[in-house]
């Protein structure tokens, strides 16, 4: 069950809003700003229950894997908020199911599941206690999620722009930024930090087919903060970078292995081999809850495959290839170790090899 | 002046059709296959004088460089048809404005110019001529340049196949087909005569945008052929070589310089890159008409900047991106000879450095 928000269908620019909020709770339902329309229309959803939430996840209504993961939290919190037993064991139970779906929506994005353990811890911590104590319990721990993340994306941010000279050219690829998390962005936060220091740099935006996050998102939200950016379609920044006119690279993730091996949206790796190619520093930013211990290397992350409509046609309804053309659609590649100059993160900028010790303890 | 055949609304996928012309004279008009319009709609235009074919040309009604250069010679033939004058010398002034006009369309693919420079040879040869002659002749300099380009291409194609082993998958970029020639095509040839010789091979076709001739044109064009063919977008292809998927890679060219640098579609490069990081071959296949040995590296090679609205948006009317988004978008890029495995032409398959060597008396 959704609501969209008609006072929100703004005209592209926003007026007077710096800030949009990708995901927060508002009045009872879990709002998200829908990325799927972006940048033609600015819209709301208002999602009034779980199940809704977990279909944004899945439609990429909202995307970018530390905002899946606080989404999903707050998915978590909507749902037990609507369960009607008072009897613990039972409500319980209904939470759990509730993560279960939720963990389905989407297989690649650590954030996701590191999410939904951290409100299985919170729900474990407080057996017991009344169902309307845990409740609150889970929104208040949904909050912290996102909270927590913003100010992650900051103090990334300062880490990473350390890493930028000023009067510099900056490739990113995809859309790492606010949208991509509660706020502020990880990839784009370094840019952000950069720039807010002062720095006069240029991005160039790769488009990133098929599903375009990089012209539809990252363009948009760069020139909300007035950041230069040209943007590209993906096939051109090879060009570029021979001619010189890139200085660094610097992506987001959605896991990153235990040997510093990156999934992120198709196209990185690319971007990565080019970047080697040319001499350029290539830097994935993104916080602890992208580091999966967990997975060894890169070889064990789930790729998910998904529609071939992505490919032959554009938001899914203007076709741009032959109907029935065989398709293959991966929404994520992996970039091993060796091509990544460096990881920023919270704690600073580490070597690939390095996370493992790192982030043992996190 | 234009007229477009209604009869030839076909709806995808064409029925009992097995070679679509390109470009033909007929009824006294120049016939173009609207490429533009591909797969979506399979359209005629007759163009009635030269400027039609000229803005055909400009705004990528035809395209792919052995098909600009017929098509341009046969704008020539065309516009000489219509020169009122008796007077020789006239006649001749008339031509070659025509030529001037006609040379102005595009700026990269050399076989435009090389096309236009045979035809003013052709009417400088017959200088004493009756104008009704020359015309005549003209019609047939141009209709010899696209049977030589037919001819070409098959030659090229059984050269090529000779580097294909049978079960292996060929990327290729952009179309190098039936539909970047008078027929058959350069790069698609060499995979066409693969496939005719019963080698079973499958075909990566990259979408190649911003103009998608790939996901258009390439992929329309193989199924045609019952080749088999799968589209990926552009930045998939170095995920797909790091998976040991791509065996080879054959792309067309634009212009090749006398030290073997090859400009062709913005992508190439990377493509070419990204094969070699790979240990992948990389083969560029073209005619000698695309050879430039006037023009001495890929440096001096001019680039086509084209409108940024094929970026920001899809066909010109779909947008993708932020209104005013500043945005970068050459046509080419320029593939540098130590990258290419070898040049696939009429001759025979030669190293880039042999190519001045080979071609100097074409």
């Amino acid at each position: 069950m959704q609501s969209r928000r008609a006072c929100s269908f703004l005209p592209f620019p926003l007026q007077d809003q710096v800030m949009v909020p990708t995901v927060e709770w508002k009045h009872g339902a879990v709002r998200l700003l829908d990325q799927s329309r972006l940048p033609e229309i600015v819209e709301f959803i208002d999602c009034r229950d779980y199940q809704t939430v977990a279909e944004a996840i899945r439609s990429l209504k909202v995307r970018g894997a530390p905002a899946i993961g606080v989404t999903a939290a707050m998915g978590v919190a909507l749902g037990a908020e609507s369960i009607q037993t008072t009897d613990s064991a039972s409500f319980t139970q209904a939470v759990l199911k509730i993560c279960d779906e939720l963990a389905a929506t989407r297989p690649t994005a650590v954030n996701l599941f590191w999410a939904l353990e951290r409100m299985k811890r919170k729900l474990d911590s407080l057996q017991g206690q009344a169902v309307s104590v845990i409740k609150t319990a889970l929104l208040s721990e949904s909050q912290a999620i996102l909270e927590e993340d913003i100010a992650l994306c900051k103090t990334m941010g300062r880490h990473g722009a350390t890493l930028i000279q000023d009067g510099q050219t900056i490739l990113t690829h995809c859309n790492a930024g606010s949208l991509a998390t509660a706020g502020y962005g990880t990839a784009l936060g370094v840019i952000r930090a950069a720039w807010e220091g002062g720095k006069k740099i240029t991005v160039i935006a790769d488009e990133t087919r098929p599903v375009l996050q990089g012209a539809r998102l990252t363009a948009w939200e760069l020139m909300q903060d007035q950041i230069p950016v040209t943007l590209i379609t993906d096939n051109m920044a090879g060009s570029l970078m021979k001619q010189g006119k890139i200085h660094l690279c610097v992506v987001g993730a959605d896991r990153i292995a235990a040997n510093g091996d990156v999934a992120n949206k198709i196209g990185t790796y690319s971007v990565a081999v080019l970047a080697k190619a040319h001499k350029i520093p290539f830097y994935v930013a993104a916080p602890y809850s992208t580091i999966d211990l967990k997975t060894k290397t890169g070889d064990d992350i789930p790729i998910e495959q998904r529609n071939p409509s992505e490919v032959t046609s554009i938001h899914g309804s203007h076709p741009v290839a032959p109907k029935d053309v065989a398709v293959y659609n991966p929404a994520f590649d992996v970039t091993p170790a060796e091509l990544i100059t460096g990881i920023i993160t919270e704690r600073g900028v580490f070597k690939p090899c390095e996370i493992a010790s790192q982030f043992q303890s996190k």
